[in-house]
């Protein structure tokens, strides 16, 4: 037996004892371990500063850094979300529904946790937390793959919430790390159908496509979000040039931020003309189609949009289309109706979130009808793809795929169900 | 681009006309479909005949046969329940909840289709126009893989509902079959992320291992059943030797018979001598191991059994524990604790259905707990587990898996979600 098979196995049957263990039992232990990386963050932040040490020593990029650090402040945070968690309801055990068959078989479909969740991450120690909690309040048991340059704050705050875990009185591999942060170990985790019940990938595009296509447990796929903005030509264009840059530019690095603008040809101009004085305030690039490119050398000449130069954009390629940013870019493409702005955001979006602007009515519908994507908007940003925003409390990610859950993940998406049924001797004619 | 690329990329196509076609005009279709194999049906018929004149030259088991065969009676049987499924409530478009947002967004969490659904199968014509049925009212594509057995009647059928597609205004390449019948077809289907959303394979336990492994697509596993009847000693020992043999022999080759009876030691022989006349009915084998063996043996020596020979039971082997005879075969195990059986349960069993025979209330609700099966019964037959007696209407089949969807599959597991949001200009702050 490997180790990763013996972390397996001791959390399969950790998350036998966490399946019936009940809201008060569950909370305990999340308000135990909120109070013990309260009194040991020393131990946690010390840790964090030998990854630090080591990331810089390796050159890594100032915002993966920024990722990776630890403060008391973002320590507070942390400890604010589990406690947030802990007065969130527990969807374990409530019934979706009971009917009694005419054969008089009473049946009721029992919510109960998936089992065994693993979590494949990149060197954030905050998810480490997030996720435990998260999956610790649905009577999951965890096992995190986070990251080797997070290794020692992970092994730190996963030692702390272990013991708590114990001083609850709830078996300690309901939370496990996997120490080694070989590629070999996280090839392994995706193969362990034996003891993982599903395994969320958290991080980049090649991450979670690599995840994809390798694992042979159940997967689900989050977080990949090439999102559009289409703007109609009987849209309010001052509101869609708000949107925009809200959905562009309040914060790039996410998933839900927009990567890319559709804008009818005919108003491509007057569009434009409102839009890319805000996206300038953020110094944002554009990767311009054929005629929205003619139409920005248009106003680069006259004149007439200030600090605009032949810097600020730029002819896209084909692969802008795909392109995920993260950055302050932005990809425009005009379009010649809405059948063609729909069709583009069906191949080239990745069923995020996807926003119109438009004051038609029928095309609103149309819009939402047709594009397939977990959140579709009439007239708002596509940043509000969230599970807070969404009134979810927390979420462990936003799925885009159509299998189990779609969208944010709240608690609700981190159970399946159970079919109990209370009989007295039925059997089937 | 392959053959079976094609069908994805059509099939993708068609999803999308589906997903915003009315209940009606979809029950329209499903009508059509109905009628024109009604009409057609010595096309289908006659296809059927060569596939059955081409099985019987290659010595196929007789059961395999008579699952391959069509007949009048059969076809009227599967024309009813294709009437059966339009006379279903349609899931997609309804919302699961409407909220309102603090900030004014109204939030629609809709009933969607899952989008072109897959399904590999043995040979039997009638799960065909089954899948095709339910996929089609659920607003879904479906690309059927069948077995090469029934490969001229399939082709047959779906010649038949394709027309009938066309002729009700919806695009024929919302049920397509793959022709070629290789294992690389099959193969290529599970790796077909660009056009399959999910993929549900029907048949043996080796076709389900496999493409669990293999596939790089979501699937959904199904109807691997080995189930147990654990019998307590506190438990009613006549009506615990009823359910048994229900469970057991009513129909054996099917998912939710029982495969494996657990019994208390302390009443091993009690309950024996009244479960093994009825079992003999059947002639049913018993796989023992080694004191319920003795029991049979004393049994058998103080000749209280009428028939009972000493080929009625062998003793177990290891491998009898995970096995699913499909067959008049049990396999007996005696448990010194509740606690040993429901360990052997969870161990053993495949997660599908799962019965307790007692009388104690607190034991009861431990093994609803405590077992992790898609359905768990008290005093009540595994057989049960079936989308008509869980009142689901029809059935796609019972997934064993707790991803997306437990226990048996109807429309509502056909489908996905997605949040419609209509705005009037909200931005994230």
């Amino acid at each position: 037996m490997t180790e990763l098979e013996k972390i397996g196995k001791e959390a399969k049957s950790a998350s036998r004892i966490l399946a019936i263990a009940g809201t008060d039992s569950k909370n305990r232990a999340l308000l135990k371990i909120a109070e013990e990386i309260d009194k040991r963050r020393k131990e946690w932040l010390s840790a964090n500063e030998e990854d630090l040490k080591a990331a810089k020593e390796n050159g890594m990029r100032e915002s993966l850094v920024d990722r990776l650090t630890l403060t008391d402040a973002r320590i507070d945070g942390i400890i604010k979300g589990i406690r947030e968690i802990v007065a969130l309801p527990d969807p374990i055990g409530s019934a979706d529904k009971t009917d009694r068959r005419p054969n008089g078989l009473i049946l009721q479909k029992r919510r109960v946790p998936l089992g065994v969740i693993a979590i494949i991450y990149e060197a954030r120690p905050n998810v480490t937390v997030d996720a435990a909690a998260l999956t610790l309040k649905t009577g999951n048991a965890v096992i995190l793959r986070g990251g080797k340059e997070a290794i020692n704050s992970n092994k730190a705050v996963v030692a702390i919430m272990r013991s708590a875990l114990l001083e609850a009185g709830l078996p300690e591999a309901g939370i496990s790390l996997v120490t080694d942060t070989s590629r070999e170990s996280a090839t392994e985790l995706m193969h362990l159908t034996d003891y993982v019940d599903v395994l969320i990938p958290r991080g980049g595009r090649g991450l979670i496509r690599s995840v994809t296509k390798e694992a042979s447990v159940p997967v689900i796929r989050t977080g990949e979000g090439v999102c559009h903005v289409y703007v109609k030509k009987d849209g309010d264009l001052d509101m869609g040039a708000k949107i925009l840059f809200n959905a562009k530019c309040q914060r790039p690095s996410v998933c839900n931020a927009a990567e890319c603008l559709l804008v009818d040809e005919e108003i491509c101009e007057a569009f434009l003309k409102k839009a890319v004085p805000l996206l300038f305030e953020k110094n944002t690039k554009l990767r311009c189609d054929e005629k929205s490119f003619a139409v920005m050398e248009k106003l680069l000449k006259s004149g007439e949009i200030k600090g605009l130069s032949a810097e600020s954009f730029d002819p896209a390629t084909d692969e802008d289309w795909d392109t995920e940013y993260g950055d302050y870019i932005l990809a425009v493409k005009t379009v010649k109706s809405f059948e063609e702005a729909v069709d583009f955001i069906n191949d080239h979006g990745t069923g995020h979130s996807e926003a119109v602007i438009t004051e038609n009515y029928t095309y609103a519908q149309r819009f939402l009808n047709e594009v397939d994507a977990a959140a579709v908007y009439v007239n708002a940003s596509t940043r509000f793809t969230d599970g807070g925003e969404f009134g979810l409390g927390a979420e462990i990610g936003i799925s885009t795929q159509k299998l189990h859950a779609r969208g944010p993940m709240g608690l609700m998406e981190l159970t399946s169900c159970k079919y109990a049924v209370y009989g007295n001797g039925q059997i089937r004619e």
